[in-house]
């Protein structure tokens, strides 16, 4: 039997810096279950085909809409954005912990090709 | 556009009592995202297609395996159980909070079809 651990998440937030950039935590179904520290602005984006999820764990995440709205997501909530709804993540120059589950395709900057775009995901 | 609001997860967990009957809280990608208190033993069981995901919220969570191994899941730690794999969740008298994201079609107990199974789950 393959081993099977429990990942702690707080452990693995602690092995690297980077902001804005997803590190894979584990797999399954065809999805990665990644975290990311969130800091200042991302960029605005849209998923053209994936419903996106934010679950934060640490600190206050700021979601933009188009449409001048801006949700507050606190540690111990949770968000899903449709596909399609254009957004801007953010925080108040916080560092934020976010855990996400997406399918192994998903570009974290969606229909846009940024400077922040990671192609190539690491596991940590 | 849809109303997006944040999902509070304790918030949630203090409208229902049951135990091993998780409750929907959202949807994404085809998926259910899943609230789940868990106390004492389910049942031992796999799912032939899909890994299983556990995220703990609150309390240890305690899953056995068949070959006598048995892993300890804390607050604030995720397990993965690869699809095939014959486990059962447990706990040591606690009740655990777990958060879950499983594909819409997957039943909690896998291949056994116990008292336990929970067939339609309710949106809380």
């Amino acid at each position: 039997m393959k081993e099977i651990e429990p990942i702690n998440l707080m452990n693995k937030f602690s092995l690297f810096e980077e902001e804005w950039t997803p590190k894979i935590i584990g797999e399954l179904n065809n999805h990665y279950l990644k975290i990311c520290k969130l800091k200042n602005n991302f960029v605005w984006h849209s998923h053209e085909k994936e419903d996106e999820l934010f679950i934060v764990l640490k600190g206050t995440l700021l979601i933009d809409f188009r449409d001048s709205r801006t949700v507050k997501v606190e540690k111990g909530e949770v968000l899903i954005i449709p596909k399609g709804v254009e957004h801007r993540p953010r925080t108040n120059g916080e560092i934020v912990f976010n855990l996400l589950i997406e399918p192994k395709t998903t570009l974290h900057t969606g229909n846009i090709n940024h400077q922040l775009t990671v192609k190539k995901l690491d596991w940590i």
